[in-house]
């Protein structure tokens, strides 16, 4: 028989399975209550309005609509995600600095593919959202955390990180942040924060991929610019998706990048899938141009807002006294860290046999840390759901922290 | 401003424009004639049956249709596409073996990122598939052309060329061939030389990936058997697609491998996408399982094959006495070879002058040769335009052939 071993690339020898991959699908067991995926609920997609949108899509623009498309995507979505950015404060953003992908991930995958040689270094924050850590580490990166706090990236620390790896003749590539209701931690960096960030990729010299799917999810903020807003050199790659707005089965998202490093990221697309499902393309132009998506991203914040708030209370009911989570004010994702002694890795097993998953904060942190921390979704679950998922979990952790006393 | 070139990879330092991408731009013109794309007839789109098939999938599967997916795709299109492989003489094929892509493209992509290292060997035919040059070169592969001729490509030198490199201790990783209605030389191999080309995977232990886009578009020959069909130690990767039997935009397409195979490349799909459009998923799974893909086959096949005739006999009219051109039996190309003298690079804009496109044959030679070949699409234009395309063409080289005498 073959012997791939020897035949793999280097980076594909190294490939391990995604942690969070593999959870869902031990959360697929119809009795555990999952705050573990980071799935829309599925009651906020509007079935009955994209029902409409696809057949004027058929009737008006089929044969174009089932074709090929360009591999920078459909000319009129980006002119109206262009226009919608420029509203967000992006400056000179015009359809040409815009690329459709499928998802984000894709996105993710391009960013490594132009700017990562096997052991390059970027800089990801401690924690930071698992996919970008698989795609980067697809391309053998090494990648360094950054602390985050409660406003998001440690900027004093990033520049003393920065200075010490530039000492020791080490390029970092990029800074990988998710600045808004951050995934995981749920945190947002104000403004005064994003401006400082700007001003040390402006002083090194290096991009910043910020990655913002959660950013119009706002339940207690209105709207904070987004980095991009404050870049005047073109060095913020800004990822957005359809997919926490709209549907992510469309695999929809986009990349705003300069001129030049658009033209870059189209080149490396054309090798990758040449063109973006045209037909889901057209409908969410459609879906947005009739006003529905703004509609229904209000709907999507009234229906996570109160499931917020019941997570947050309900922790503070079931969960052990002296747990710390900073209450999200929009997003997705909840995290809490737990006293001294709790393994949430080791502890997902008892979760699991009482029905109730989450993921583990190790599965977020590149350095080993976050052993002591859950990441907790509360868009998927029922309401009813999530206090009784909420009461299931504080009872492992208080019997977990009892076995704890007891060893 | 941003110092970009600095930043980049090796491999993005290096990517160019895709040369077919660019000229299909080119040929965006209306009143070109273009045989120069690789695209399905929009004629041939199912409207109609779509969009009735799209209202059951929101009907009965909507919220499913329209939320993540699993990285290797749907379960229930990965089981008839199982079924139907096995019909078409594969062995062993279960859905676990079968693996949902954004177009064969993202396939290709994925096989060079699970195979090729920098500097990597790849076998290809002279001519080949240029989105499949693109693909293995982004990962910085050596090609290495075999010379195809009427029955694809010529095993005996394929031999001599491994033979020689392993003894230069270069270790091919994969024989990449589109063994059927071959892009862009319209040839198909006869059973027996797959089966010669199994044989030599096997002796010198490689992986074979068989590109098989067209395999179902057979006008004058019925079903020939897959290479996968002869493989029994489970080293070829079959790729297919439904961009060239339903619909392009959809970006669906499927990868067959070993089950230890299949799971490399799931893993390294899950960092590329997470997963592939959900709901274009669903919605040609319903279409296959209602019977329309295979009655939607038969009408493709018979609008193509007019049109291959009236290319062919326009060729033998317009055309000066001394050009090759085998008749394909099916798929969507001719290939043409023009006399001596004739450059098709450099034609093509006196053909583009003379409102007529094509590919021309450098773009699909590794080793710089084809110069004197063109590729020429049948199945997008109208009858119509093909007769006129081709006086238009005929006259272009008539032309060049004229100024080379007088020269």
């Amino acid at each position: 028989m073959i012997d791939l071993d020897r035949l793999y690339s280097d980076r594909a020898g190294k490939m391990r399975k995604s942690e969070i991959r593999e959870l869902l699908k031990v959360t697929q067991d119809p009795e555990i209550i999952s705050f573990a995926g980071g799935l829309p609920n599925p009651k906020s997609f509007p079935i009955k309005d994209l029902e409409g949108v696809i057949q004027i899509v058929l009737k008006h623009h089929g044969t174009i609509a089932l074709q090929y498309g360009t591999t920078q995507g459909l000319r009129e979505l980006r002119e109206v995600i262009a226009e919608r950015s420029v509203h967000d404060g992006m400056k000179d953003i015009n359809p040409d600095n815009v690329i459709i992908t499928s998802g984000s991930q894709q996105a993710l995958d391009t960013v490594g593919k132009v700017f990562l040689n096997p052991g390059d270094m970027a800089l990801v924050g401690l924690p930071t959202y698992l996919g970008g850590i698989n795609a980067f580490r697809s391309y053998e990166a090494n990648l360094t955390g950054i602390p985050v706090d409660k406003d998001g990236m440690r900027i004093d620390i990033l520049q003393d990180t920065i200075k010490k790896l530039l000492k020791d003749e080490i390029q970092p590539k990029f800074i990988y942040v998710v600045p808004t209701f951050q995934n995981p931690a749920g945190v947002v960096m104000p403004e005064s924060r994003r401006k400082q960030l700007i001003d040390i990729a402006n002083e090194y010299d290096l991009v910043i991929v910020e990655d913002d799917p959660y950013g119009k999810l706002g339940f207690d903020i209105s709207h904070i610019k987004p980095i991009k807003a404050f870049d005047d050199e073109g060095r913020v790659i800004y990822l957005s998706t359809f997919s926490k707005i709209l549907s992510p089965g469309f695999r929809l998202a986009w990349a705003i990048a300069s001129d030049k490093l658009a033209r870059k990221m189209i080149i490396c697309k054309q090798a990758l899938d040449l063109c973006t499902n045209t037909f889901t393309q057209f409908i969410v132009n459609e879906f947005i141009r009739n006003g529905s998506l703004d509609l229904h991203i209000m709907k999507i914040c009234e229906m996570y807002k109160p499931k917020r708030d019941i997570m947050v209370n309900a922790m503070e009911k079931y969960f052990p006294d002296n747990y710390i989570c900073n209450k999200p004010k929009g997003g997705m994702f909840a995290w809490a860290t737990l006293p001294e002694g709790i393994d949430t890795e080791t502890m997902f097993l008892d979760a699991i046999k009482q029905k109730v998953a989450y993921v583990h904060g190790k599965a977020f942190h590149v350095d080993g840390g976050g052993g002591r921390s859950m990441r907790l979704n509360f868009s998927y679950a029922s309401n009813e759901q999530i206090e009784e998922g909420m009461e299931r979990l504080g009872n492992v952790i208080k019997k977990k922290l009892e076995t704890r006393v007891v060893l």
